[in-house]
Formats: C-alpha cells, sequence, structure tokens
C-alpha cells in the first residue's frame, strides 16, 4: 500500500499528471509516515483475535470509557489490563461482549473467536500470593492466541509440589515463572528445563524484600541461565514477551 | 539408559536374581540420581559442536586449566568465558584447536564442527563501548550453533543510523540490544519489530549510571513490551536464552 | 508407607502379579513423591499441639477461612499469624477453641494440650513499640511447645534495665532480641553472654530508618558474633529458627 | 533608588546634616537589604503579566488564601501550583479572574493580559499518563508570557508518531521532554535536534521504577549531550528553566 | 542537497531518464538517510572552529588515533575529552596544531581559528578540587567558540567570596555551578540572578557522598527554580547544553 | 543515696547487725542498680520545671493517657510529642494545666514554672513548610528550659532575608537549623557564624527528594564544618542536643 | 572468685581489719569490673583447644603478630582469620605449630588437642567460588571443637546434586548454606530439612549482585522458615553462631 | 577595623576631602567585603596557637606545598589533615616546626605554643580499626587547644570494657564516638552520660556494611537523644564541632 503510494506518485510524475515541487510535497513526509510498516506483523495479525491493548492503571474510568469506544469500532476483540471492578461497569454500559478477571484485574470484549496456539505457554507461581501477577499474564497470553497452563503455589520450599510438575514443564515450549519474596522460582525451574524462561518478580513480600526488590535481583543474578527477566509484577509485559518467542515458534511451525 | 536401569532391576527381582531388599536399596537413590533426566535436551544435545561451558571469572588459572583438561577428554566443543589473556595461553598447552576472542574474552576449543541455525539472531549495540558485551553475546550464540547478525553503535541518539538496520531487524528471530548509559536502544528496537527481544544493560558510563543499574532500570521499565532483560554486562546469558528460544523456533521447524 | 508402597510393586513383581511395564510406570512418579518424606521431624512432629501454620496476609478472609477449615479435619492445632480482628470473627464461626491474641495478630485453634519444652527460649525488645513483632515471636514459639520467657522494653539507651535481666539472659538457651531503630540490642546482649541470639530488627522508626534497614544493617554488621538475622518485623521466622535449635537441643536432652 | 538612598546619606553627612555615627548606622544595614538588587530581572520583570508564584503543597487551604490575598494587592497575576479543587474554590471567594487548569493542577489570577514571547516553547510527553506534569510546565510558561506549543503521547515505543513532530521540533527554541517508565523521550528528541532540552521524569510506572528513579537516570545518563534534567514530576521548575532561557533568547532579539 | 537529491530523481523520471522501478529503489532509502538533515545546525555549523568530539573513555589509544585521523581528513577542529597525556602523546605523532589542557584532560586539534560568542558563559566552582570537571566545561564551551569567563573556589561555606563574583553573574548569560559536597552552590547562586543555570554535581567528597549522589540530590532538589543538572562529573555535557542554549541567543541577536 | 546504702550495709556488717551472707545478697544487684546514677545530671536536673517526656507515635491514646497519668505522680512537667488532637482531648480530661501546640503536635502539662537559661537558642528553617519540626524543636527546648529564638523561611534561595538574621545569629550560643528540599541552610549558616550548628534534614520535597535523604546526605557533606546531624523530621532530638551543650554552658557559668 | 572479693571484703569489715570508708573504696568498681563474669561459658571453655581469635584485616602484619605474641603466652589454641600468606610468614617467625589454611586465609596455631563435638556441622555451597567463606566457616567451627562435614557446589540450578547430599543433610544437627549470585540454595535446603540453617550470603557475582545484596536480600526475604542470616562472606560468623547453637545441643546431651 | 573604614570615609566626605562620587565608588564593595567581618571569633581567634586548617584530599603535593608556604606568612600554627607520608617530606622543607601524625594522617606547623581548654573533650573508639579516624578528630582538637582524653576500643560488645570508663565519660564537657561496624557505641555511651555526643561513623566493615553506611544509619537512627552526627570518618569535622562547643563554654566560664 504504502510502496503503491510512492510508486503512484512517481507514476503521476512519469506521466506529467504531477509537478515535481507537488511530488516533493507528497514524499516530503514519508519518511515518518511510512516507519508505520516498521511494526507489521506477518503472522500475528492474521490471527483471529488477536486484541488491541488498554492499559487502565493512571487513567480515568471517562477516559477508558472513551478509549474502548473508539477502538469497538475496529471490531477487533479489546483487553483492558490493570482495570478495576468500576472500570468494567462502565465497560458494560458498551456492550455484553466482556468478560471480567478479577483475579487478573483484565477485561476482555471479544468480537471475534480466539484462536490458539499449537505451541505451549506455562505460567507458574511460588505462592497464592503471586496469583494476581500470574492470572495477568495468563488470561493476557491466551487473549492473544496462546494455549496456557497453569503451575500454581509450587515454591522452592516444597520442592515435591515443583517437581510434580515435570509433565507440564516438558510439554512447555515457553515457562513464566511468577515468585516473590527470594524469587529462587525461576532458577531451580531453569535447572531443570531447558526451556525459555520468563521471570516475574511480584512485590509479595515485606520488610526487606523492598516491594519486589529482592525478587528481582535474585532473578537477574541467577545461576542458570536462560533466564529473561521482566519489571517487577509485569505479569502484562511476561505474556507478551511468551507471545512473541511463540509467534515466531508458529510461524517456523508453519514455513 | 536410566530408564534401563530400572527396567534391569525390576526385571531382575521378576527372575528372582535379585532379593526385594536388595532391589529397594538399589532403588532408593532414583529420585535423585534419575533428576538427571530432567535436563535431556531433545534437539540441542543432538546438534553438531553443542559445547560445554566454563565461567572463568573467579577461578584460577590452574583450576581452569584442570577443568578444561577433563572436559577435552568428552571430545565436545568447550566455551571458557570471561577468560583473559593468561588463561588463553595455559589453554593453548593443552591443544591447538582453539581460538582466542580478545574483545569477547572467549577461548573456544573446537572439536567438532559448528553447525548454523536457520534462525537468525541479530545482537546491536548503543555504542562502541558495549562491544566487549556484545562479542561475549555473539561468540556464545555462534558457538552453540547459532547464526549471528550483527549491527553494532546503532544508538538512539543518531536515530538514523539505527532505522537504516531495518532489514537486518526484519530478518531477524530473535534481537539483543546490548546498552550501557540509558539503555534506551531495547524500547526503541522493541517499537520497531516485533521480535522477542533480550535487553543487556551494560556498566558502561559513569556518575549517576552507577555500574549500569541506570541502564537495567531503564530496560525493565521501558514501555514498550517484549522485552526479557538479563545482568548488567552478562553478555553469556543474553545468548543463552536466545539460544534457547530459537532451539524452539528449529525444533517447530523441524517438525 | 512410602517405603511399603515400593516394596510391595517389588514383591508384586517378583510374584508375577505385576508386569515390569506397568511396575515402571507405577515407580514413575516416585523420584518426585518420595521427596515428601525428606522432612520428616523425627521429633517435633510427635510432640503433642504441634500446630498447622497459615499466613494471613495477602489472602482473603474467605480464602483464610476456607483453609483453616480443611486444616481442622486434621484435629491438629493451627496457628494463624498476621490475623486482624475481621479474621478472627470469621474463625469463631467454625469453632470455640480459638484464641485471639491482639498484639501479636494471632488466632491459635487449639485441639490439643500444648507441650513445653525443657528449653527455654528468651523474648527481649528494646522498646515497648517491638511488642508486636515480639508477641508474634513469643505466641508462635509457646504454640510450637516452646518455653518462653519475656524481657520487654530493655533498650541499650537504658543499660541498667537490659542488665536486670542478667538471670533470664543466664537461663535461656536461646534468645531472640527484637529492636528497631539503630538495633542495637542484639549486638550488646550477645556480648553480655554466650548463647546463640536471633535477631529480629523492627520497622520502628522514622527518617533515616528507612523501615527498618537502619536496623537491619545494625544486626548484619554487629561486632558481637553469634548473631542470626531474621527479616525485618519477622517475629515468626525468628519463632521457627529457635524452635528449630531447641528441637535438635531437646533431642539431644532426650537421647 | 538604592544607590539614591546611598548617595542622600552621604550628601546629608557633606552638608552636615547627618552625624558620621548616625551615617554608620544607616549604613549598618546596607550588606544584607542591598542584595536585594541582586535579582532584578532587566526584562522579565517588565513584562505585562509577569506572575508572582505559590507552591500550594504542604500548605493549608487557609495559608494559600491568606498568601493570595496580600498577593493581590499588588495587582500582580498569580501562578498558583499544585492547588486541588478546594483551594481554587477558596481562591474563588476572593476574585472571579481566576482560572483553574485541573490537569496542570493551577489556579491562574489574571489582572494584567498575559504577553507572548516570539521565542517558542515545545512541551513533549511520551504517555498521556504525562500530561498533569506536562500541563503544569506548559500552563506556567504560558502565564510567564512564553508562546507553548504541546506535543503529547510521542514516546520512543511509537517512532513515527514521534518523527511526525519534526515540524514542531524544527521551529522551537526550547524543548520540555516530560516522560516516565524508562525515560527515553529526551535521549532520542536530543538526537533529532540541536536545542537545549530539559527533560522531566515522571513518577509514572511501577516496579523497578522506584517512583520516578529509573526515568530520572535514565535521563541524567543520557548518550545525548545538551539536557537539562529537572527534578521527577517537576514541570514548574521545567517551565522557570525555560523562561530563564527564553528570556536571555527574547532580550537578545531586542538588542 | 538531500532536498535536490529528491528534485533530481523526480526531474529524471518526469523526462524519463529514470525508471519508476528504479526511482522507487533509489527513494527507499530516503527515509533513514533523510533524517541526517533533520539535526542541521542552522547557525552553528557555520562558525567557524566548531569542533568534532570524541570522548576517549573507555576507547584504546590506538582506537582514538584512528578516529582523530578519519576526523582529521575533513579539517574540521577536534575535541578530545577525557584523554589522558597517553592519548597526547599518540596526537602529537598524528600533528603539531594540537594542544593538551591538563587539568580538562581534553586534546583540542585546532585547524580554524576558534569564533567568539557576543554571549557570555560563567563557569563557577564551589571548591578547587572541582577544577578538573569546571575545565572540562570550560574548554569545552571555548572550543565551541563561546566567551567563556571563570569564578572558581567561591563556595558558599565562605558567602563573601561567592557575592564578591556578582559583576561577573550579571553579565553571564548562563552560568554553569560546578560543586562537589553538599552542592549548595547552584541553589545560592540561582536565589542571586536570574539566568539559566546548569548544575554539575561532582564526585568530590567522601563517606555519605556516595560519589557525587549526595551533590546531585541536592541540585535536583534545590528550592530554586531555573536549575538544569547533568550528570555527575560531566563537565563537557554542561558546556554542550551551554553552547546549545547560547546558539539560542545568537540567532537571536543576530535576526 | 545510693552511696549511702552500701555504707550502711557496711556499717551494718561491721556492727554485726548484717551476717555476711546477707549481706552478699544485698550486695548482688548493686552492679545494675548502681549504674542508676551513672546518668546524673549536676545541673539540669535541679532546674525547675525540666519536664519527663513520651513520645506519642505508635502508641494509643489509651496507653499514652496511662503514662501521663503515671508520670502526674512525681508532680512534673511533662512532654508528649508527636501527639495529635485526640492524644490532647484525651490529656484534657487527666488535668487542666496543659497546652497543646499544634504545629509542634505537642502537649506540655505545666506542673511547675519554667525556667529560662541565659545562653540562647536560635532556630532557623528554609521554608515555611518545614514549621512543624522547627516547632517541635523551638517548644521542646523551651520547655527543658532554654530561651529560644526563632527565624523562620530564610533558605538560601532568598540570601538577603538570611543575611537579615545576622543579629540573631551573633547572639546565639546554638543554632538548630531546619530544612529540606537541598538542605542548604545549614551549610550556608555555618559559614557565616562560629558557632555549634545542629542540621535537622526535613522530609520536606518530593521527587528525588527521597523522604528527606537529599537533604540529609547535604548536611552530612557540608562543606563547612561544625554541623551536628540529626534524623530526618527529628526536631526533638536536635533540641535535646542543644539543651544538653547548652547545659555545658550553663554549668561553665555558674562556675 | 569474684565473689570471694566482696566476701574477704564483707568479713574483713566484720572483723574490724577494713574500715567502712576504705571498703566502700574497694566496692566502688565493682559494678564494672563484676560484669566480666557475665560471659562466662559454662561448657564451651573447658573444653580442649578452643581458641582465642583475631580478625586481621584492618591491622598490619606488625601489630597481627604483637597481639598473638602476647595471646601465646597464654598457651591456648589461637585462630587468625583474615590473614594473608604475609601475616601466616611472620607468625612462623613466633612458632612452628601452625598451620595455614590459604583457601580458609586462616592461621591456627595449635597449643592443644582438638576436641570434636558429637554434633555435627554441615557446610554446603552453591558453586565453588564460594570456597573461601565456606572454608572459613568450616575451619572456624573445626578449630573450636566442631565435627564439620563439607558439600560444595551443590547450587540449586543442579538439583540432583543438592538431593544426592540428603544423607548428610539427614545427619547434621546444624546447616551453614554459603551461596552468592541469587542466593537460593538456603531457601531450598530448608524446604528439605528441619534443621537450624544459616545463611551465608557471598559477594559472589556480578552486575546488579551489588556485591552480594542480591543473595542478602534472598536469604531475608526466603519463603522458607528457620533461616539465621550473617553478613555478605562473614563464614567466621557463621560458625560462631553454629557453634554457639552446638554448645546448647552438647550441654543437653552431657545432662 | 572595617567599621574604622566606613567611619574614615564618612568622615573624609563629611570635611570635604572626599566626593560623594567617590566615597559612593568606595562603598559599593562593602555589601561584600564587610561580609568577611560575620565570622569573627570573638574568643577562639584569639587564643594562641589557633591554626589554619588544609585538607590535603585531592590536591597535588605541589599545591599543598604553595598553599602552605603561603599560611606560613601569617606565622600561625598549621593543621593539614588527609596527609600523607609524601606530603610530609614534601613540608618538610618548608620549615623544621613540624610533626607528623601517622595514624591521624595530619601534619602540625607550630609557630605558636598550644593553649589549653580547662573544658574536656573525651575520645572514644568502638575498636582498634576506628583509631585512624579518632586520631584524626583528637589531634584535630588539640591543635586547636582543646584537652583531649582517650578511651579506644571500648565497643558494646565487650560492655564491661566500656563501663570501666565512666571516670572519664563523667569528667568530659563533649565526647565525640567513632565506631564502624554497627555503630551502636553512641547509642550506649549517650544512654549512660548526659553530655553533647558527637557520633562518627567509619567505613570500618564489610558486606552490608556498605562503607560506612549501617554505622552511619544507627547513629542517626539511635534510641538515645543527644546526638549530632558528622560524615562517615570525618574526625576532622567532629573535633571542629566539639571546639565550637567547647568555645561556647570557655566563653561562658570566662564571663
Amino acid at each position: 500500500m504504502k510502496k503503491k503510494d510512492i510508486k503512484d506518485i512517481l507514476q503521476n510524475v512519469k506521466e506529467g499528471d504531477l509537478e515535481v515541487g507537488q511530488a516533493m510535497d507528497n514524499l516530503r513526509d514519508l519518511p515518518f509516515e511510512d516507519l508505520g510498516y516498521a511494526k507489521v506483523d506477518h503472522h500475528r495479525g492474521l490471527r483471529n483475535g488477536y486484541p488491541e491493548v488498554i492499559y487502565c492503571e493512571g487513567k480515568t474510568t471517562a477516559e477508558i470509557k472513551g478509549i474502548v469506544e473508539k477502538m469497538m469500532d475496529r471490531d477487533q476483540n479489546i483487553l483492558a489490563t490493570r482495570a478495576d471492578e468500576e472500570v468494567y461497569h462502565a465497560l458494560q454500559e458498551l456492550t455484553d461482549d466482556l468478560e471480567y478477571h478479577e483475579r487478573a484485574r483484565i477485561v476482555v470484549v471479544q468480537k471475534e473467536e480466539l484462536e490458539q496456539s499449537d505451541s505451549k505457554l506455562l505460567v507458574m507461581t511460588g505462592g497464592t500470593s503471586d496469583l494476581a501477577v500470574a492470572e495477568e499474564a495468563a488470561i493476557t497470553a491466551e487473549v492473544m492466541g496462546n494455549t496456557v497452563e497453569r503451575a500454581y503455589d509450587v515454591g522452592v520450599a516444597g520442592l515435591h509440589r515443583l517437581l510434580a510438575q515435570k509433565d507440564k514443564m516438558a510439554e512447555a515450549n515457553v515457562i513464566i515463572t511468577v515468585a516473590g519474596m527470594e524469587g529462587a522460582l525461576a532458577s531451580v525451574v531453569s535447572g531443570l528445563v531447558d526451556k525459555p524462561i520468563i521471570a516475574v518478580p511480584t512485590s509479595v513480600g515485606y520488610g526487606a524484600n523492598f516491594d519486589g526488590l529482592a525478587a528481582l535481583l535474585a532473578m537477574l543474578n541467577s545461576c542458570a541461565s536462560g533466564l529473561g527477566v521482566v519489571n517487577i509484577d509485569n505479569g502484562f509485559g511476561a505474556a507478551y514477551l511468551a507471545d512473541s518467542i511463540i509467534n515466531q515458534i508458529e510461524q517456523a511451525r508453519d514455513s
């Protein structure tokens, strides 16, 4: 399309329908507008149900409602993260096609059927208090079209519970580990399986935890290689990275 | 093999060659030894030239030499990271099949031909001072069998240089961005392409850089999603994570 | 029991009641399940009244109630830490056998008589504001079957009050020192008596206290040796460590 | 005026109307009072509408009202920053000539017509959540007599949006960039245009953002030179610095 | 020039000398190459002697020599910052037109006469230990064509020395204040004069100075508005920002 | 008195009224009790009105009321710091002889006339927002019998206001400087007068102020010697230190 | 002995051999000297070979030699920690009865036979780089008379190696876990066995490890209870705490 | 003198010897020069031997030599702090009247007899490693004319050693406590005596000591009031503050 625009301009110049000066004016903004192409998603954008995303924190309910309303024009699925109940009720006024995932604080407006990847994503947590972040990751990944498995409350202090997940770990293509406190889950899992692992520190804990800093540092300093760390409590970011890895895998599978 | 051991024990019990008490003694350590299987690499271990790794920092030259010598018995390629020239010369006494990558501080003992993945890994740096870390990543990835492209010194302060890498970025399956100072490269690249991006903060900078902390925090807080961050200066870890992602892609391609 | 399971499998194989293949399937999950035995408590588990523990922070009252209800099936004592009054009232609906320690924010469901160790644990605080944390430690230790002595508000700024505790200190087998602000209590006590000392920094203070960091660092850097430090405000953890030390002492006494 | 005072004293001494002792008493406080002249603003103070400023945070509504009342005696415009709605309503009781900029949390009491500089100030933000800080800067600058252009939500993750601002950037004499999270906007803008850039980190973000620290460090460590950084969320300070730069430019223009 | 290229292409297409396909190929890289124009310096680049800059830290002497050699082809002045004596001697082998500013650790290769701005830059320091950073700023600014005044060792602990600089402060268009320890110089100067002030914290000090952090925080939190802060010890950055402000002033003066 | 006790015991032993064994029992606790004498205040304790102190933060209103009630038995003046209005009203139920200093959050129960030292204490603040902390210092010092002068809102950004306090500074024996933000007041005052200066950082400010850390570090790193720093917002501690200095001065004056 | 002194004084008073005044003079220093008894070690001091300790860091070789020489008068074993080879050679001039533990940086002067406790101490490390700290702990404990078992390089990234230590863990009375990087070893071990565990963070690692801070925070925040943490790299402190626990156990065993 | 200058001017004007215009020129710089009087030391400057001070750190030996040479013109005593042996030898070339205090790193050039205050300063340290800082304080105070007592190595881990200093503590007018590690000395001393106490944290320690931060925070958060804290390792600053307190005491004594 863009390329076609340039071609049209040149064609018109060639055919004398467009003056050189005018053509230059038309080309003038090319550098910037053309950049839009940079982010074409050769595969992902074509999948059914791939959502538009809105991050609700720091926006008023009115603003969120307005943005979602505009998004709905495009008839795509919508993923609203960090959404509280008030946001949910406000969006109910716009459509009935929506679901509220309370633990994950996510509202999904579903216009199209969700597709499911062949690749598998496993989301694991150290404790039950890490659930909110884990669910943000899991739901986000699902709405982006990924097949998600869960293994919660399998922290390293009870190693047998963790080892009992070996089948799930063996079947996963990508693993997200969510843990607070000393954040050792990622290291131990990374020592058990040879998969891309995304480590999400949570702010769960107190005292010298310093709002997730302890877990964050632990994950960055893991003695086990192969970990990619995201921001504290950033379940969405972990899911997004997982999705972009799975996207590459799916493309390879399809090729 | 392990499985065969258990089978043999059971078979012996069945055939009366082994007493139940003895069999129990034999099975006693199973839980732990058997875990060894957990880390089987269904694909990677079979590739030609996949190396064993030794991290040299904090080890004496004598210790390193001893470990490498033992590794050489198994006739595999060897990757020695954070190796200075002294280590290189010590290892020269063991074999001629080795190469020293000075910038990357890596010694490679190459016994088998290196295979090359179809997937592509792109390693980018913000500045020339990030080269040491970037080369640690690039050489590590190559020795692990990956096809690596480089795009160095393309930091965000000279946007045109970065944008000139669009083809390389478009072709890559995974991108490693290496940057110090304010570490903005990862964010900008992540905004341009929809690929898994591994962000490596470097300790390049001074003052309020606090030995890489500034870049690390920047990458963890990126407004662009889809980044997995590793420890400051951890080129090896970035390569390892990239390799494990590409491993999944290659398996999908082969399936 | 576990051992018996393996024996049964082997016996059945021997007697031809079980095929080798089936036996292998049965043994397959052994490594993980079997690990459950690792944490047998040769002494402690057998004492009367040894409680199950639930940490309430970050759980909803409904969740806590559900967990406690399930715990009550096993007829053991229950220790609910970081429990507020709302939790207490919710648990009152389940049973009458419960007590609320307001200062310690602990609910105890007592099904069995509490035993008392011969060994003595002394809990000391620097000030009255450290009471909540100290009581969490003291009550926890008592419910775990330990004999607890208290010496509160004996901070180093009034040395004579501290020195007046010499008899209590001399009789204790283990001492827990709880202090905020500059956290010097542990150092001074450690200089006076030659006992295992567990140091609990509290978040009591303001300004450059940085929520307990000052006391934490002071305890970690004590010029007096023999201190084991736990997390800020972690009265429970201190009691648990004290209990596991006393457990060793009691076993030696019984042997 | 001051000089005249000294001259008068000397003249009186000369003419015998004033004793040396009395003259010395009169001169005694000169050092301090005279300093008042130091801050004369040869240009700015003369512009129409240049406001007096009151920072509302940490002051009671009553105190603010009292201060503004006193300021109003001098018939100058007044700029009240960090003012909430309560302050606005309280000030409404004093005058009708006031306007409330809700996003910027600024109340302006306008007694004189606002002048407008020939020089242009461009205020840019990375995201919509940076708006409050950006508007504090923009409104402050306007009330101080500057011509302000806005370019909001043009963060580096969507580079084409940022590049589309090239005309505005080219026309500006001074640019204020407001960004939270990883704060890369300042670096990228500084790489595009050769203008004085004032970088304002915001506390927008979460987790390892540490209330704006990540953005602050990023801006201080920018690989692009020519940035002056102000405190986190300090929109007012950025505007004040911009105004003092533009002040110099306007003086040069008039000369 | 760039514009002319596009015009030529279009002209050639119009005149049939260039096929549309070929023209598209030629235009293909425009977006990126064209960006080069973004940083045109309408005024500064035309001044005599405006230098190219090389930051020596983290580069080997050989690399620096190589880069400078290449720069010398363009016959421009060259500014090498953070250069030690070894670098100086290596560059002496390339040319005689160079000067070494030892305190500033700067080597200047002077090919063209330096111009001097009408605007004045004043560089002030709190103590003598801040001289290295201050000289880096002063020399950099001079080589960029600015008229620089110095007022060193005028820290706030000796207020009379500072106040004695009133004439220099009054005459300056921009002031750079360089200070370590508690970094109060910027605040006091900012309270005295109404000019753009660039504050450079230095790492001078010890103990709770934390390598310049104390001074950095002080400057960011100044009660006096109108300060732009740069990184710790970043004399070059301060000069660069000052130069870009003066650039605007000079343009206004010329207009 | 204490000495008399020992003497009595010895006398009784000598006279045969007390057995050696009993005497030893009596002497047994001497080491500790006797320490009480260590803190005799040869001067201060004898002054009229010297108060007992209670720090209210972290105590319930009931606890505070109880403690104050007990203190009132001894008929001394009482100083309750960090007291809110609720505490004030609760104490009103105990006595009418009390006064509430709202800004200082101090309740004073006055039983005896307050004495006044000949020495003078000057309390200065950088801004009006530092008033609460400054008043805590001033009222505390007054209730301890010191003559207090105040000079508020004389921060370094308006140097003439500060210099106008020269007489007050010259007359003071001890100066307390209270400042938030960049905390430069202490340094500048210390450069002006040669008196013991107690520096109190306040948590006034925002962003990179980090709750008073910036001011604290500035004061610790002052280029001016002769500063003693207390904890952030610790007006009471500053007054206590000032009082103990003045105590020494008064004793010298009386001698 | 002390008690006898007091008795003698009283007896002499009783018998008229000592005047009351003189007796008071004699008693005068009792409070302080008598405190010496506080640290009597009812058990440990009596064991054979219990050493005196000297911490060498920050002392000159001459000073160390002098102190050791004086210690040798008392004919006790001596433990010199943080001793480099130079210290070792200097001490060789004093005696032949000494041994240098290079890895542990410990010199032992052995005058008496070392006793061995029945209780067992297990020292574990995550990696080989933690050996220096672990050996400091192990040698210290041995010289204090403890039976020490070692299990090195059993970090959580290779879980099977760790689980293979189950027998050693089961037999130990106290466990010291030494680990750098993310410091997860303590958590995992604590989840496996119910023993007192002393966690020693090491400064092994780089980047966001911040010289052991990451490991320290991880251990303080362990999700597994029962950990006592000591300072970074403080092998000696860990051994001392272990010894004081074992001391209690041995006393119970003997009772 | 200054006053006399003004008087002379006025007198000359009065007598017609000086024109008003000229008089104004003469008065013009008064504000600043006159400030010089602000720091008159009514007592201290008149004492015999009061020294001029030079802080050597960060200055070259040549610079130090130059400054001292100039100081020697004024025939005053000179105190050079943070001076290493090289500085000492360089200064030996200037005069024979100098002494080098190695531990304190201080060179004293003594031209006049040192006076001694009646007031007493006591300098205490926690350990022997704090000696360098303590001696910097002690020597500085002595050269400033104070009577200094020392009590070293009396840390809180050996309370009896500390308590044995009671007489020295009772006699002192001001106490400086110097301590590293957990820095508890100041708190305990402050609890024992009611004197102004200056607390100096030292960087002695390792690991979580963070170069003196632990001790610094401990002293700022002391539960004992009446402490003034100075920068880490700042023995000079402590002495200077002590001297300014004693100065006030001496003045009171003389009055």
